[in-house]
């Protein structure tokens, strides 16, 4: 049986109580919900107002999670540890971008971990030694350094995404598409009517059908609107009173 | 000739000074400098202390951003809007994931607009009415709610990402990894020193060596790494003083 949370988040020597509040938010929401803070600079971190505040409704992140001294003592139960660092080292293990390796990773089923450093400071030479992997954000070269929390919220999505995704909800519901011979239909409408108020003139015609034709083939109409078209060419042929 | 940045990111009724710096530095980390704000509720968040905090090294993209008092003022020059909406919809353009649209979106190289709705409300139906599509951010059903400039980040980063993506630049120098006649000497060492101490009894030697073999097969030793364990096996087996 796998844990329902087999993913841990560890920050290592935190400072802003807001990016924890904020990290807990961004693990919540792709599902996620083991944090472990090493030697936070503030040991009350997690009961500090700003982080409260931006955690939102994750505060049972916040709450459920541990503050340690160490980093060893943050890794009981995970099996494959993932650095985040920007820093070019002399030395450490292999860098790969996130989606990269989570293609290989994912599968594996193995517990895995995700280490992000200090925001000043980034992680430290030996804890990064103490990793499987370095992963490496892809941003611009001259401008890589991305906010903690925003970090965090896409090394989730990314994590989320290989081991399977959430289900998007449509947020409309489809319609049904009007058929073709209704589509001409409409056109046909159109055309007597644009005849009758003078603005086709029937013997130069030139392309309008045609052009009309291509621009609703595109739009790919409904019914409604098909039905929605049709009254206001009815409409337009009216005599007017 | 494409314009150096054909993306813009429209913010709509943004409430906090704090979420429009960081969607300013989300935004340039991953190489986007667009950035319009429709009717905010404080028309001067752009010089806000706590706006040019979040922003951090992304002072330039706030310098440049625009404020606008409607939607329409804001979408010039782009022609596919991306709603981002939370919530369901009776009517509208169909929700997609973003990876999903992105992948099909970006080869066309049409200037795209992304749109993110305020804080607290999200986005105004009247403004996705406006849009060709609804992205939606797959999330855990019952808790889906990202900072405004989380949202921001993860979009900028998919949309990078489908665009041709930022190279990864490796962290450490690759190391030569060594070959198997090497990895066998080693093991030949290790075995006559274990032997030598006592560890390793030729008469029963089990499955010792073969198990050592797999473990560093998998490891895939380097040849700096083979002239340290062989290194370690010359030092064990000196006679000590």
């Amino acid at each position: 049986m796998q844990a329902p949370d087999p993913t841990r988040f560890i920050l290592i020597g935190t400072s802003h109580p807001g990016n924890v509040g904020a990290a807990a938010r961004a693990m919540k929401v792709m599902g996620f919900s083991d944090l472990v803070l090493v030697a936070p600079r503030d040991p009350q971190v997690l009961q500090r107002d700003e982080a409260v505040a931006m955690a939102s409704g994750a505060t049972d992140v916040l709450a459920a999670a541990r503050v340690v001294a160490t980093l060893p003592e943050a890794l009981e139960g995970v099996a494959y540890l993932c650095a985040t660092a920007m820093t070019p080292r002399d030395f450490g293990p292999p860098t790969q971008a996130p989606r990269a390796l989570f293609a290989s990773l994912a599968p594996s089923q193995e517990r895995v971990a995700f280490l992000f450093g200090s925001e000043r400071f980034g992680m430290a030479n030996e804890d990064v030694y103490r990793c499987h992997a370095c992963l490496s954000i892809p941003t611009r070269a001259d401008y890589g350094s991305l906010n903690l929390s925003q970090a965090v919220q896409l090394i989730a999505y990314d994590w989320r995404e290989a081991l399977g995704g959430f289900d998007v909800e449509p947020r409309t519901t489809e319609a049904t598409l009007a058929d073709a011979a209704s589509v001409q239909g409409l056109l046909a409408h159109w055309q007597e009517t644009m005849v009758e108020i003078g603005f086709l003139d029937p013997a130069a015609p030139k392309k309008l059908l045609p052009r009309l034709n291509q621009l609703i083939n595109r739009a790919r109409l409904s019914r409604e609107e098909v039905d929605i078209l049709r009254g206001l060419a009815r409409f337009v042929g009216k005599p007017r009173g």
